[in-house]
């Protein structure tokens, strides 16, 4: 009853936050069919310019940290990672129309963390002056990499076991993981990479190839990059003046263009099963409550903060939307990226922000009995 | 005598605003063939950033003010955008070697807005103090939209009864109504509007995509977005940490990016008649002294503020750079874009910020007393 | 020994220093075949900003300097720049395997400025406190200018020697020259002046399309206007609220850039001679040093700052790497970029910010006895 009221009472405050409101103004203005657009140079320069700050911020709090207290919610973190692939293996994969591959590749999707979404609740739990520990923004790759390889290496047992006892389907099978390379958006600048790993398809999945392919997506080397000269320079000077100040005014534009283009994927998912609508408005619940057991686990054992609980459930229900998709085309080629593409960005991201964070926020709040 | 003192005492202030010296400067590099060229897409977003600004700043005015004051001034705004195109209707279109139709299309481009005037006049006024009401950019619509359908209906009325008139014509104006679509630099993207268009224009023009097409613009459409989120959410964090304080200096880098724009321009005026330079030296002052005349009426009447009366001053004298050229070139497409992206990027957009802003800023200090 | 410590102890300060951070990080992340991108536009963006705001700080500082003081440091950075292509010409061309005309491009390049190592320096000097004049950026174009003018005319008269000398000789040389121009990364926007100048090569190399060439570079360019815009008019509110504070910041991602397009030049160079990797180590602290003895001399004669020494030394070990590259590859078509240009960026400009400015700073500050 409290926490309902807690709860409720702080989603309308969230509602007014820049935050999200640019989030809901940018699917208003992409349903009635505004011309604005905000160049792709910029998004590209935003997310280098957030994932940089919060790797900074991380690295600069980690100086000063006792690295003891990270290791149990990195544990959980990797636990997290793995167990939601294996949760769209075995729920959105079994039900009526959907691939399974497609529902696997959703999985490592829904996974991996979006950088963004990640920004969203950082913003929101500075505006609520609820703390938590610098570092557990650098819990993002721990969760990351283990749900992208799980998903990629879990969907080719399976479709090597599917080759293995239909070997008649092989020819109709190759003919489908042909089309969503063409239908796609995202280049596959990756060519060597798929080809060597081609090679050694039928026997075993490569998984080192996948972890470097994560650490070199855009949005975690500059996360990594930020780390790094937060613990080994002193990026101070940069950082007051420029990468902290201009962070919630980018993350705004940054929402801006993610509820734009929210809305304009909602048109692929008419393509796929309906389950896809379900799963991507339940499952972000489901991770994040998941997280958040775990995360009070860590709360009531090594005193982690309930702001890193929450940040631990956040980058749960977040599904990855910059690196995440190219490094899932490349690994499951067969998948058919408006399933995943569609489920996370059109409905999974704005759940995410809109709905999951000022949860959590909230739950947190109940919990904390403030 | 005082007022010319005060005048010319504050023209020479205003030329060495950074707002006027990058106009001219960007205007005196261009001259010098200087190969600096600031990027489109850097371009896109400071326009972006500008008119979501004005919009945040008039939203978060609009909560505490009492919007019976902005009637009248907006009555006023409607009526200045109507006239704006009659009197380009019946002046311009009666001068020797100048075609109806184009200066029908000018009328509507010098009575619609361009922001980015809007705004180097919204940071005059703060630099020299005078206080204006923050709602008064949301007067920016009110002339824009008007302006533009007006000239869109006047042109095809116009075309309609030549059409009757001497039906020989017809293949003839069809020819040459193809050229400034391939020689034009705007895409023309609005092919279904367009089309649409067509099959009514022998009959009706119709109002409602017209509006809607102005609405949907990228400049409008982040004022309108901005002024929402202004009036719906509570943006202060970003607008006091990002939009505001960047405004002044974004805004000094796309006055450089129209002087340069403006220099490049004056050529394609070399290629219409003579007369379209002159209107577009004296339409300026004939405008914003018609909105000038009307705000005092409103400043007398509701006490609407001398600031005020100069923003109506200066959206008035102004003409549309971003949203109007597009809009017209899918409303009037008989008509020649260079005779009136020419006259209005090249003459009209300078002589606006260089010239009328002073001038209406002078005028209002001088009545002020100060 | 004093100063062998105090320069050890500044130069592990400097390597602390987001600056240098960010080039190094910049070259490891590359090195580890990180995705990262930072878009072409954003690059220009900030190079126009940075050199805008050092031209600013510059304008606004020579209005209240004595501008007698500024005559001999100017000329001297004439001398260098002269200099510097002279050496090239009897050190870098007598080595084996090398051919003149690149060795000439080459220390052209050198003598030339860079505007980002320049922004460097001064951040560096802020960091340190140690003073300098505003004015000493100004120094730029008149080494940079010479340097050009310099190596194209002794480049073409080397070129006419030769060719009455082995009238044989020409074709081989004229089919060697058109490969650079096709495997080059340089667009030749320039064909009108080059093949201006094509026509006059057999006779004299006309000298003021040169200087012009070099003035009309964006880099230049921004740095002019700004310093024009600071002498003429009133930019403070700009500088303060934009230019000034995002410096540091924008600086940082244009050290990054810089260091990902080091690496990636690297592979350039095993293309040419060896001899280019040593002279592109040792000539940024050969080119330095002389600059900073001349500068010791205005330091004694007219009381030229300690901190204006060291940029002076700064700019004379910098090389060019935005306008010096199309400039060299319009006035010496035959020279090979892959030697300039790698030699230059891979190598030349991270010794330059990486070891130069922490050398020269620390000789000031031991010279200074601080």
């Amino acid at each position: 009853m409290d926490f309902l009221f807690l709860f409720l009472k702080d989603f309308v405050i969230q509602l007014q936050s820049p935050t999200l409101g640019f989030l809901i103004g940018g699917m208003i203005i992409a349903a009635l069919g505004s011309e604005l657009v905000i160049p792709e140079a910029i998004c590209t320069l935003i997310i280098f310019m957030l994932l940089t700050k919060i790797g900074l911020t991380g690295g600069i709090a980690i100086r000063n940290s006792n690295l003891l207290d990270m290791v149990l919610p990195m544990i959980f973190a990797i636990i997290v990672g793995v167990i939601i692939v294996f949760i769209a293996r075995y729920t959105l994969a079994k039900l009526p129309k959907v691939k399974t591959v497609d529902a696997i590749a959703t999985g490592g999707l829904f996974g991996a963390v979006s950088g963004s979404t990640m920004a969203a609740a950082l913003t929101l739990l500075e505006t609520q002056k609820i703390g938590y520990e610098a570092w557990a923004a650098a819990l993002y790759p721990f969760m990351d990499i283990p749900a992208l390889v799980t998903a990629i290496v879990v969907a080719n047992i399976y479709l090597n076991k599917k080759k293995r006892g239909t070997a008649s389907d092989a020819t109709m099978q190759e003919s489908y993981s042909k089309q969503p390379v063409a239908a796609g958006d995202y280049p596959s600048t990756r060519q060597e990479y798929r080809s060597q790993q081609q090679d050694t398809k039928d026997h075993r999945v490569k998984i080192w190839p996948i972890i470097q392919e994560s650490l070199r997506g855009p949005a975690l080397s500059a996360m990594l990059l930020g780390l790094a000269l937060g613990i080994l320079t002193k990026p101070e000077s940069v950082y007051e003046s420029f990468y902290n100040p201009l962070f919630r005014g980018l993350l705004s534009i940054l929402m801006l263009v993610m509820g734009m283009e929210a809305w304009s994927r909602l048109g692929e998912l008419r393509k796929v099963a309906q389950w896809y609508v379900a799963y991507s408005v339940v499952a972000p619940f489901v991770h994040g409550l998941i997280a958040f057991g775990l995360g009070m686990i860590a709360h009531y054992v090594t005193g982690f903060s309930l702001g890193g609980v929450v940040i631990l459930a956040v980058i749960a229900a977040s599904s990855s939307d910059i690196s995440g998709p190219p490094t899932l085309r490349a690994g499951i080629p067969s998948a058919n990226p408006s399933a995943y593409i569609g489920a996370s960005t059109a409905i999974g991201t704005p759940v995410a922000i809109g709905l999951c964070i000022p949860f959590f926020i909230g739950l947190a709040q109940a919990i904390g009995g403030r």
